[in-house]
């Protein structure tokens, strides 16, 4: 077999066999396929397309490139929950204690945040002595006694994906339903989670610009996803501005506990509650009233939040402090005043989402430091009406010379028009 | 400017502006822009195509990525014939001659061999004596003496080519008009002659199949050099049999010494002649009957055949020794025997040109030494009769263990059928 002809056949609009992406995907993670073989296909896919069983196939290969983690010990009952990546995000953080609090196991990694997108694990950095890296033992004891254990990636998941995404990165494409679908899904097997609910955004602050996009996306990873095997759906959800008030660290480690104290941003909680409702109902086979009856209990109760503080806990992760008033406050703040009088009709995702990432508590490199402290707080949201010199959000960070330029890029991030704006529905549609 | 926006712009199917291609090329030739955003562009560049005036700005730009040669010291009559490959094809060896006989300049660099293709430079080199690579002062000086002077290719002439050809070699980004049209162009207008006459080849020995794909490429050469400031025209000519009897070395310089001598083969010599006389009329502003007839009589004089003999003689090479009845004569000789009697329907020159190759006539790869007096004969061609038995073809070789694979390759190369067969014109049509 030679790289060449799957090239040349994919170039003229053909089906690749399953032989041939393995033999693909096989090349990619050892590296027996040059670079400029493997961009030259990837493009060759981005303009003729995957079908499904092609699609299917390159996220099983994918998935088996690298380690399969096995979590079968932890029962039928393990979900993940994935989002792809918006701003103000924090929804893994009230979905998992809620879900756990119900009986449902959430062990899975979760990612770091790249640009103006936040990572969980970041987020959960942010509490003092909260350890991400564990042990495949401790893992598991965490797992088992709490039901919820979330570190950072380890191990070789997906090398194939790894590789292929850093060469989509540079070469225009990543704009492939099969090729994000795949990408997206075979780390998510690679986990382990028998029951998988995703949270595919759309708007500014998501890489789907539409929710027909994101559709699009999720009724592919919903396909795939069912064919190997696991029980599995998607939510198309706004991301057109942020998820809550906060965006940034240790604040949306504060607002989750918010949330689950039963004091959270109304459309914040309504999608956890969603998500958490439909992560029950899959990995308990609930029907979804009763599912979505427990997880109302579990936030009313406040299960979810001792729940959130046992996994905390367990991750060695002081809850007290972040109980404490202060524990989300930097040294360096500054109120963005509204410019004139007026119903909010835009708050930006992605420029509230870069820049809170100007403010520090993104990475525009892999390599950068995050400070945990630096974020955007909204204190207003789309749809509310504000007075011209009413503070409309805080910036908050360690370094001051950093706000002049944030301050600017997040004042451009609100729209003020005299007309009130249609509300739009948190959740676009579920896809299973 | 960043490559990554040049292949989004290209895989949405968009124009590059000539600054954008101007610096994808600077970046090919400095080595800047890694491969794999190299191979990612040139496979959106195949599948969305180009444009008539990116194709141009690519042209003129590889052109000018290296050496551009000045051949503006011969005066306005340069004139240079290109094919893009065939078996057989020995015409420049003829041609060069009838123009120069006419006063036309024909001062050029030519390729060698590679795979089942034959090379001007390795023909010329089984000329005991002959020197295909010249100082420039030398070059010059055979030129304006002899009006004729061909060496191999030498110095840096269109290095973007040479990289970009490697690339799509590789990738599966070979059939793109575009990229093919501005790959020879490039070379020829470095090449600097004031007049080019190309002639596109169709055919299984030939890169494109069909004429109408060779008149889509012939056009967009003769645009593109005409937007270049070059006269310019394009023959497109049938490479589905080899052109003539001779395929090798040394026996295609001795069947170009038979034409000259007004014994050659029909088709070959038609073409000939044809070929020269647009080279003659473009390059001394000749009407078309005018050059017709004075080619004719640069052959029927034998002027033609002088002129090879001064031009050989000049460059060093031994002409009474091409002159040699057993010239062309290998140490190991087969016959290919007609297995049965009827009418040659098909002389297959992709067939004949790996046969020949086989033999030692010609290269796998770039470092193989030539056998220049390898090669097959052909006694038949297309539409002849031939009696069971009788010899159709001549294998020569000078390592008699090369014979059996190519014996068998070369047998299947002829079809045999009982009806006779429609002639085919050798031009198909002139695109100028």
């Amino acid at each position: 077999m030679r790289t060449y002809d799957l090239i040349q056949k994919k170039k003229e609009g053909l089906a690749l066999t399953k032989e041939e992406i393995a033999f693909f995907v096989r090349g990619v993670t050892d590296g027996s396929i040059p670079d400029y073989q493997i961009s030259a296909l990837l493009m060759a896919i981005c303009l003729r397309g995957m079908n499904g069983e092609e699609t299917a196939t390159l996220t099983y290969e994918m998935m088996h490139s690298g380690d399969v983690v096995d979590l079968s010990v932890l029962g039928e009952g393990t979900v993940d929950k994935h989002s792809t990546g918006g701003v103000g995000d924090k929804t893994t953080l009230i979905v998992a204690p809620l879900a756990a609090a119900c009986g449902a196991t959430v062990a899975k990694m979760s990612g770091r945040g790249l640009g103006f997108t936040g990572g969980t694990v970041d987020k959960m950095e942010s509490v003092p002595g909260m350890r991400v890296s564990l042990s495949s033992d401790e893992f598991f004891r965490i797992a088992k006694n709490r039901r919820i254990c979330v570190v950072g990636q380890s191990g070789s998941l997906a090398p194939a994906d790894k590789k292929l995404y850093a060469l989509r990165d540079v070469t225009a494409t990543i704009d492939s339903i099969s090729l994000i679908a795949s990408s997206i899904l075979s780390k998510k097997l690679a986990s382990g989670a028998k029951n998988i609910v995703l949270d595919v955004k759309y708007g500014s602050g998501a890489f789907m610009k539409t929710p027909e996009e994101a559709k699009r996306l999720a009724e592919e990873m919903v396909r795939i996803g069912t064919a190997l095997g696991r029980r599995i759906c998607a939510f198309i959800t706004d991301m057109d501005e942020p998820l809550g008030y906060a965006v940034g660290n240790a604040s949306e480690v504060k607002e989750a506990v918010e949330v689950l104290s039963g004091r959270g941003e109304a459309r914040l909680t309504e999608l956890c509650l969603a998500l958490a409702s439909r992560m029950v109902a899959l990995s308990l086979s609930l029907p979804a009233e009763e599912a979505e009856a427990r997880v109302a209990e579990a936030l009313s109760s406040g299960a979810g939040l001792r729940a959130m503080e046992g996994w905390f806990t367990a991750q060695g992760g002081d809850f007290s402090a972040v109980l404490q008033k202060d524990f989300a406050k930097a040294s360096c703040e500054e109120e963005l005043l509204s410019p004139q009088s007026g119903i909010l009709s835009s708050v930006d995702a992605l420029g509230v989402g870069r820049a809170s990432c100007l403010l520090g508590a993104g990475r525009e490199k892999k390599e950068d430091i995050i400070d945990p402290l630096a974020g955007v707080y909204l204190k207003k949201r789309r749809g509310d009406s504000v007075k011209k010199g009413e503070p409309i959000a805080l910036l908050s960070c360690s370094d001051p010379a950093r706000l002049p330029a944030a301050k600017e890029l997040l004042l451009s991030s609100f729209q003020i028009g005299a007309e009130p704006v249609p509300l739009r529905p948190t959740v676009y549609a579920i896809v299973e």
